[in-house]
């Protein structure tokens, strides 16, 4: 089943309109969040940065973030969901096109659920990045569905055999294509400052809050790709790969295994599950 | 009726699909062509720059540009349309969302017609503009479906009673939210070169072949805001709107009546109507 405002429809009767400003204009913003076990993880942070957003582009939200929330929690018992993810996405709705927003706004807001198992294994072994140029418009801060740069990145990934594309602006290393990133050098990790260059993930705040009680330094400070050469260890965060370890970026091997730190994270994190 | 991939279907019973990739990333191209009188204005420019821009974003086309361009004469023709536009967009095809490109894509063509006055009196008597930065990405080359960035600065102009904003990148000025942005001084047309911080508008193309019909000098060249204001002329270029004088700038009067040169041009393209 899936939610469309404030019903829940089978899929093959869900359909969308040529005009919804969605598919015209990818005018809209969306979330993905983390279900374990049945259990939701941080949905509480998902719907304050869904607010966020609206309110960026003075998107009208269809409904209260309380009622968003008990839409959700009833999705996920509707389609008894395990382990997997709900996407969400609200778009500023159905109008004639043009690029100036409809008098009549009303929002469409849709969300369906899919069973995925965590990626285990490359939590666990590491994974490959490689990086290119970041060619993102400069509000990276909302989470928009204008995500044609990331899925560009994300190709490359795919195309030169790496899971992650790491994306690099004015030599300033920003961020993946779907992930956040960071790097520790003795002992401290460092990722891109929170500004409007990065979307400020929430799996990001997750390992914020860990260091913080382990008390490892978490350093939100610009850095180039050559201080990532140099780095200990370095890793990426999403809410679907959690704290994944990169061990190669490029040609460079980071580190043979994943790196003390990073499993430390890890480790703290799973207990939060 | 709507054009989807090679079929004639009544708007009613068009349903785009939740997983569109159009919907979920803005994964989509598409081009806006102008209809006088039941004929069909630069439909071959259109389309030349249609294939261009999916090459760029390697989004595989769903019949050839033969094909494309006889299901466009059809439509317009079924639909029996007089002055107007056609709205027609490719998206890469429907799959489960993963940023990468999936496997088995089949992309989905979709174009509707809509009945569409020439904008006369704004033609003649010219416009307001207001100005705002940048913020879009850095292939504004490619014609896709990524317009949050220019939904937002068309809004702007919106909500300061203005018709158009052009938008400005590092004290450059470089194009309109939807329409490319020239200035005249000493006689002499300026526009922004046609690089990757702007879209090549097919109207823009036709200024630069009347242009040199009538031996006035088109350079494409940076210009900032300052060199606007002290201007002689200034105009905006689109399909829809044509060649459009612009008689104000944020605070600052242009002309008090569209410019002789603008004149000029426009009383050219009419003649190519």
């Amino acid at each position: 089943m899936i939610l469309v405002n404030d019903q829940f429809i089978p899929r093959e009767n869900v359909h969308i309109d040529i005009e919804d400003r969605g598919y015209q204009f990818g005018d809209g913003i969306y979330e993905v969040i983390r279900v374990y076990d049945g259990k939701i993880f941080r949905l509480d942070q998902h719907l304050l940065r869904l607010e966020r957003s609206a309110k960026e582009i003075k998107l009208v939200l269809p409904m209260s973030i309380q009622e968003i929330k008990e839409k959700i929690t009833k999705l996920i018992a509707i389609n008894n969901l395990s382990t997997g993810i709900v996407y969400f996405q609200v778009t500023r709705g159905v109008a004639p096109r043009e690029h100036s927003f409809p008098n009549n706004r009303v929002s469409v807001l849709t969300a369906y659920t899919t069973e995925k198992e965590r990626p285990l294994d490359k939590i666990q072994n590491g994974i490959k990045v490689v990086t290119t140029e970041d060619i993102r418009w400069l509000r990276c801060d909302i989470k928009t569905i204008n995500l044609l740069g990331n899925v560009l990145a994300k190709q490359f990934a795919i195309e030169n055999q790496a899971d992650e594309t790491i994306q690099i602006r004015n030599n300033i290393v920003t961020e993946g294509s779907s992930s956040n990133f960071f790097i520790v050098k003795n002992g401290n990790l460092y990722t891109h400052p929170a500004n409007n260059f990065i979307l400020k993930g929430i799996t990001r705040d997750v390992v914020e809050e860990i260091a913080q009680k382990l008390g490892i330094k978490f350093i939100e400070q610009e850095f180039s790709l050559n201080e990532v050469y140099k780095a200990d260890e370095a890793f990426i965060t999403s809410t679907t790969v959690e704290i994944m370890p990169v061990l190669q970026v490029n040609d460079t091997k980071i580190s043979h295994q994943p790196g003390q730190i990073t499993k430390t994270l890890q480790n703290e994190f799973s207990k939060l599950l």
